[in-house]
Formats: structure tokens, C-alpha cells, sequence
């Protein structure tokens, strides 16, 4: 069995040996290498940053191994004809988690102002999580994660997906009419939808404008999930409180953006 | 049944129709008021800014319900013959448990400076919560509930009482070497022990010493349990790399205390 290490070129000295060890640990006799023939090629690791766009010549390949959970870059491909996998990683999961479950707490206890040093002494009493509505848009792999443990800690979590789908201690919507009904009601918005033709700027003028006043998008998901000139209009006209990124659709996020330097 | 409201006289007005709701739904036949007769009174509902603080003249009374969780200005009168029960309330507690795990996330994610805008790109990568260790001092109603959170988000929690004390979860130390062996690991901790002659200045200058350098303490419990010199000495010279504290010795925090101008 030969496997085709087909990454980012300049992480292969890591990739070499812990994907060695870990074939042999699970006992596949396999020799994984960077330039085998196409045609003896049983399986590609593949990650968009590597050498291989076309995969044509890859004609016995078995299976295309996507390195990224998100798996946008090679789904469009027309030279993909081979099954293809994509990345379940159990650390990847509980770290967005725990930066998703982090960020909602950071919202619904209000740190910011007491984080600022204000000088203040003020009792400040939040709502209890059960009488605090957290949407999460894409109940996948790491939506759905995220909305079971947010659901844990009671918070009154509703959660939308394309089709009709189930996790315990959820609110599931689905559908047109399960997105309007989520955004309506929520107060932290969390986005976790995967980059599709469907998703780009399903967070727009018109479905930001259904949230409530005073909501906050938190987006772990992808840049292209967010209108973002609809976003600054909605901060800026006070419609939004804050909104908490952690993608964009230019990566770094370019200097002159105006979200290194908006208030909110 | 005579039941004396000895609570903050302000709050009178909200507590009377709550309370006389609240016996009616039970199906208890009681008068609540504000003045009666010592000598009649069967139950005191009762807060330490209320008008009681001699007991003996309750002869009749067959409990007193301090609306309080913490029972510290009360457990050491002298007056005190009659059964004290104090408050276990589902609201405080998970209130206090969305703070506390709020609060650790917030020190494990290092979300401070991207809070404070400086305008950085950089990944930040922090460790999985099941790498972080979280000491938990104190394991009764709040600080086992706070555990047992924290522990569901895969903190690595070790709880510490005075007592053995069995939590699902959490690993569960007592006594003097309990203690020390707790706080020699716990990266964030968190003071969650009731206020007694035995808690006072429980943390000081020789256990702060013993936390690992750059370490976190987390005080929604009770300002006695931290000698103030020494976590501004701790902190002072980098030991300790922050301090969230939820409550002081005096309160409010007098406006000359170090405490409101320390960066950490």
C-alpha cells in the first residue's frame, strides 16, 4: 500500500514520522512518501496547500484523505472522483468547544466592561443561562458539539441545520422557516456552518436585522458566512452589541480593515 | 403559624407577597409579618441586615431560615438555640457555576488582551482544557456543582475539602497534604470555601508560594480567604499571573485599595 503524502511540503519532516508510527500502531503495512508515480498511489493526505490540484492521474487511488475538517477547497474539484474523507479530530473539537462555550460566557456575563478596568463597583446580575437563547447555526461535527455543551451548562440552546436533525438538550430547527425563527429569538449567535454556495452571506442586512437588539454573533465558523459591510451597518447603527470573529475572508485580516478598529 | 420576617426591612415589600404566594402554593397554613410578638413567633426567616440578633427571646420558635448560604454571621451567636437551616438555591448556584466556568475560560483561552483591542494577528493556540489542571477549594453546594461543570468541559479538576468528599469526575484531596498537592499543580484556582476561623487567610504568602508560577486564583467566595498583602506581593513579582476577585474583606472595595489599580 503506498500513501501519498500530498500537504503543506514544508510540514512533512513533522507528518513523516507520526504518520509512520501511527500506520504501524494500527497495523497497516504502508509506506507513505511524497513522490510516488500517480498510478501506485493507493491513497492521498491530502490539505489544499499541497502540490496536488489535479487528480486525474491518481488512477487506482482508493480514497482522497482531506487533512481539514472544513473540506470547501476540494468538494468543487471536476478531477475528484475518488471517495473523499475528511478530518474528525477529537482535539479539534473539544478546543472550539471550549472557545465557543468561552466566548458565549464572556457574552452572557458581560466581562468586557469589568476586563476594561472600568472603575466601578456596581452589582451586576445577568440572566441565568436557561433564560438566555443561544442560536447555533450547523449542527455538524463541531456545531453540534458546541450546542450539546452549551445545552449542558442550561443554556436555552436552538440550533439550525439544512435537514432535520437531533441533539439532545437542543431546540433543532431546520429549513427557511427554522432559520427565521432562530435568528428572532436569539440572543448570542454562534456560526458554525460550513463554507458552501448555500452559506456564503447567509448572515446578511435582511437575517441580521431579525435578531434581537442587543445580540452578538460570535463566528468560529468562516469568513464567507458574513456579509460584512450588513455586519459593520448593524454595529454601527447600535442594531448589534458585539460581534466576536474569529475568521475572515482575507486571512491575516488586512490592516486597513475596518474591523481592526470598530468598538464593538 | 407565625412566621417573623427579620430580613432587610427595605426588601419587605417584595418579600411579603413572595413569601405568602410561596406558603399557599405549598399548601402551609402561616401568617408572615413583621411584628409580632417575640414570645408567638414559630419560624424566623431571617438575613444578618435584619432587625434580630438576639434569639432568646423565641421561646416558641422551632427554626430560623437564614435566607443566606453562607451562615458565618450567624453559626457563632451565642443566642442561637433554635435549628438553623440556610439557603440552597438552584438560581445562586447556577449562577455561580455559568461565573465560575465563565471566568476560567476566560484565564484558559487568554482572552484578556484580544479583549483589551491591541491589534495583533496572531494564532493562539492554548492548551486542551483536559491539559489544564483547575483546583477547586471547597466542595460543598457551590464549589462541587462549579467541579462538576468544569469537569464536563474536560478541565483536569481536583477538588479539595476538609473532609474525603467523592465527586464524579473530579480528583477529590483533603487535609493539610491534600492541600498542598493541590495547589502545587492548579494552573487556575478556584476559592470556593465557606468563610470559618480554619479558611481565614487560607491562601497567604506560603500557599500562594506553592501554586505554579504564572497561576490564576479565582475568588467568588469569600474576601477572608485570601490574605490581600500577600496576593499583591504574589502578584507584584509574577508569580501569579492574575487575580479575579468576586469579593473583598470590606465591601464595597474602599476607593484607596490597591486591589483597584493593579494591571494583574
Amino acid at each position: 500500500v503506498k500513501v501519498l503524502y500530498a500537504g503543506d511540503q514544508k510540514q512533512w519532516g513533522r507528518y513523516e514520522p507520526a504518520l509512520t508510527q501511527a500506520l504501524a500502531e494500527a497495523g497497516i503495512s504502508a509506506e507513505i512518501g511524497i513522490d510516488w508515480p500517480p498510478d501506485e498511489v493507493d491513497y492521498i493526505v491530502f490539505a489544499p496547500s499541497g502540490p496536488v490540484s489535479n487528480f486525474t492521474p491518481f488512477v487506482k487511488a482508493k480514497a482522497v484523505l482531506s487533512l481539514w475538517a472544513g473540506v470547501e477547497k476540494i468538494v468543487g474539484n471536476q478531477t475528484l472522483t475518488q471517495p473523499l474523507t475528511r478530518m474528525v479530530d477529537q482535539g479539534l473539537r473539544e478546543g472550539m468547544v471550549e472557545w465557543v462555550v468561552g466566548q458565549v460566557l464572556r457574552h452572557h456575563l458581560g466581562l468586557d466592561p469589568l476586563i476594561w478596568k472600568e472603575r466601578l463597583w456596581e452589582q451586576i446580575v445577568p440572566p441565568l443561562a436557561r433564560d438566555r437563547v443561544v442560536g447555533v447555526l450547523g449542527l455538524g461535527e463541531l456545531g453540534g458539539a458546541c450546542a450539546r455543551a452549551l445545552a449542558a451548562l442550561n443554556f436555552d440552546v436552538r440550533g439550525w441545520s439544512r435537514r432535520p436533525h437531533d441533539e439532545p438538550g437542543v431546540t433543532c430547527l431546520y429549513g427557511c422557516d427554522g432559520l427565521t425563527n432562530l435568528l428572532q429569538t436569539a440572543e448570542i449567535l454562534v456560526l458554525l456552518l460550513p463554507k458552501t454556495p448555500d452559506t456564503e452571506n447567509v448572515m446578511n442586512a435582511e437575517t441580521l436585522a431579525m435578531l434581537p437588539k442587543g445580540a452578538v454573533v460570535i463566528n468560529p465558523g468562516r469568513g464567507a458566512l458574513i456579509d460584512d459591510d450588513a455586519l459593520l451597518a448593524a454595529l454601527d447603527n447600535g442594531h448589534l452589541a458585539h460581534a466576536t470573529l474569529d475568521v475572515f475572508r482575507t486571512e491575516p485580516l488586512p490592516l486597513d480593515h475596518a474591523f481592526w478598529h470598530h468598538p464593538r
